[in-house]
């Protein structure tokens, strides 16, 4: 791999300077999944770069090669890619004629714009899904009342309802309880200019969610199949390994993630999140890339998330996905009513609970904003739970428990 | 704690702004120390700097906060403290001189300049250690090959002649069989005006390290004590927690640990290096900032010891320093022959074992030189022994095993 470092960022020096000639990867986006990437390339000794909007987003703060610029931008993401070796994403928002056109210029993308482009249309993730033989909940295409009302009449109410693209943390979806509800969701997204589609709203057991990495070697490592407990929407907790998940459906998650992988030529993180019902598994949603539901690996598996998607994206062979421990749990901070109190509130945790193991992302703080989360390793669940949630709850200034 | 940020480095933003009020702390070198420190900073979201002679430094590659200076200059420390809450250091070269200056100027020093002499003359820590008590091996100054003599008349052949100051890594530390040898060593410390001391040789059963750390609260946390196995002076390979150590003289280092943090007011961390001989405990060397024979807490703590000493010289609450496993085991990688191969090595080693942790530094690799380590975590010691040992003899290219 040859290293091709530009004036800016990370001093790597190139092949028989002395310094290991190692490569360097670009992430675009400067939120706090590029932050703790950031953290994980310092230890394998490789070069990491962010392309972030602002010198104060979550990344930028701590990344000495942060690139300043705007994904959008054919001019931005052309400078940035090329003093990287391999360029990566922690957010589905670059689009697709941007990627393609880096694609045509020769920069290696991964994952590749083909496989990302099911993250960012969600009619077209579900239409692949179908079509590969995945089990997703049903859903169609509506821009009128008549059409939510039919799909309403056969799959019954609450109706939820998503926009095609474009959302993330609970933006862009709706569960309507009525044809009232529905016609005002119908209305916003006119207004917006969003499209949508309708889904069955699924009674499932548990939500799942099915991480692994697959490299361009075709190498594959499955995580433990974790338990993601959602609060309107957002990722609230995540329990690693799922409780009371059979052996078997374990297996299938896994089996399925890594088989999704494959067919798309996932090179990086695939996160599958999944409705466990009493009929089987259905697939919710594909990310590709770092993903909330694997914040519990920074301590509670051997290899990292962000350590494991920048192997994969580098083509190294993979880290072992194992359990460091036998629970971890993992509860998101959320952004109270005071903006200025998070440091002061971390002492506090941090005098109750020594084993605790805090991140803050760094982020302005906003009611119900993600800025941080804690997790906690060991081997009574319910204690991990009651200590997480007690830690998170703290810093979210009872706004997770409310 | 108010938030000082200047125009360099992390943005991070005052109180009132909407981001977190974080302190920030800024530590004086650029080695690896202050590059693991960095990544620990990242998580607590504290603001992090770093002050640096060269861009291409080991901890200013990665950090976003650093500054380029030179440690010797009152203008560069006192410009590089004014943008900090707290200043502490990755090495003790800082001259005594200048540290009373940044004290005088109501700049906050962790630990303070009192304690941080003892790190830079190994006469003064001596004279120290014995006047509080604690069983040190016999020494005395030397400047003469009659003295050295008479030295070893008293306690026997081979004699340890030591630089009094500006040592370390097995630089400045000599082992003389034979009054020839040391009569050699004496003429190269008259060339470069060393001064020197003179050791008995011990004989132990291992070598100790005793890690605490000690908040200006007055709060301590001490971490297993681990055996330190050392090579040709440089530490080599840590095991923890140390095998075979009967709990009762465990307890007593650690004991003697906190016991000299707490006299001498250290806020940060403090590594006791010990001789465990069959008439007992003998301190050999005192340091305060993260050790070497602490990098295993990383993966095999639940609070590494980088973390640590940022609570420690933030006067937050300590973490725990339980172990996260079993046991822990670390081997440094040196530097080879070949400067620009090891992240070629990484790959090897890395396919060969999905579960080692292996750390580059991104230094410039010369024969002998630390450029990185490895650490296993796990329940077989002396499995782990041989994953460590294989790993970083491989990326060391032979080297570690001659």
């Amino acid at each position: 791999v040859t290293n091709q470092a530009g004036d800016a960022g990370a001093a790597i020096a190139p092949a028989g300077s002395g310094r290991p000639a190692a490569p360097v990867v670009g992430m675009v986006g400067g939120g706090q999944l590029a932050r703790m990437t950031c953290q994980a390339a310092v230890g394998l000794g490789i070069g990491f770069r962010v392309l972030a909007a602002d010198a104060g987003e979550s990344a930028a703060q701590v990344c000495a090669g942060t690139q300043l610029g705007d994904y959008r931008s054919d001019a931005d993401l052309a400078a940035f890619a090329a003093g990287c070796d391999v360029v990566t994403f922690d957010h589905e928002h670059v689009p697709g004629a941007q990627l393609a056109a880096l694609e045509r210029a020769g920069m290696t993308i991964r994952p590749g714009s083909r496989a990302l482009r099911l993250t960012q249309d969600k009619r077209v993730m579900r239409e692949w899904l179908t079509g590969f033989g995945v089990a997703c909940p049903p859903f169609t295409e509506v821009a009128s009342a008549g059409q939510i009302a039919r799909f309403a009449a056969a799959h019954g109410w609450p109706v939820v309802l998503k926009a095609v693209s474009g959302g993330y943390d609970g933006r862009g979806v709706w569960v309507c309880g009525t044809a009232d509800a529905a016609a005002d969701v119908l209305a916003h997204a006119g207004e917006h200019g969003l499209e949508l589609i309708a889904e069955r709203h699924v009674a499932f057991r548990q939500e799942l969610a099915a991480l692994v990495a697959r490299s361009p070697a075709g190498q594959g490592a499955a995580y433990p199949v974790v338990r993601t407990v959602q609060r309107d929407g957002i990722c609230h907790e995540v329990l690693a390994p799922a409780p009371g998940l059979p052996p078997g459906r374990r297996a299938e998650a896994q089996q399925l993630a890594l088989a999704i992988a494959a067919e798309l030529g996932v090179a990086g993180l695939l996160a599958v999140e999944l409705f466990d019902t009493a009929d089987g598994l259905l697939v919710n949603e594909l990310a590709m890339r770092p993903h909330n539901s694997g914040h519990w690996t920074i301590e509670g598996s051997v290899t990292s998330q962000f350590e494991q998607h920048l192997r994969a994206v580098l083509n190294l062979p993979l880290g072992a996905p194992d359990l460091a421990g036998r629970h971890a749990v993992m509860v998101n901070v959320l952004g109270g009513d005071d903006p200025s109190d998070l440091h002061d509130r971390l002492i506090h945790v941090m005098a109750a609970d020594p084993g605790a193991k805090v991140h803050l992302y760094g982020k302005v703080v906003r009611p119900g904003r993600k800025v941080g989360h804690v997790t906690v390793v060991g081997d009574d669940l319910a204690q991990l739970r009651g200590r997480a949630s007690r830690a998170a709850s703290y810093l979210s200034r009872g706004l997770a428990e409310e």
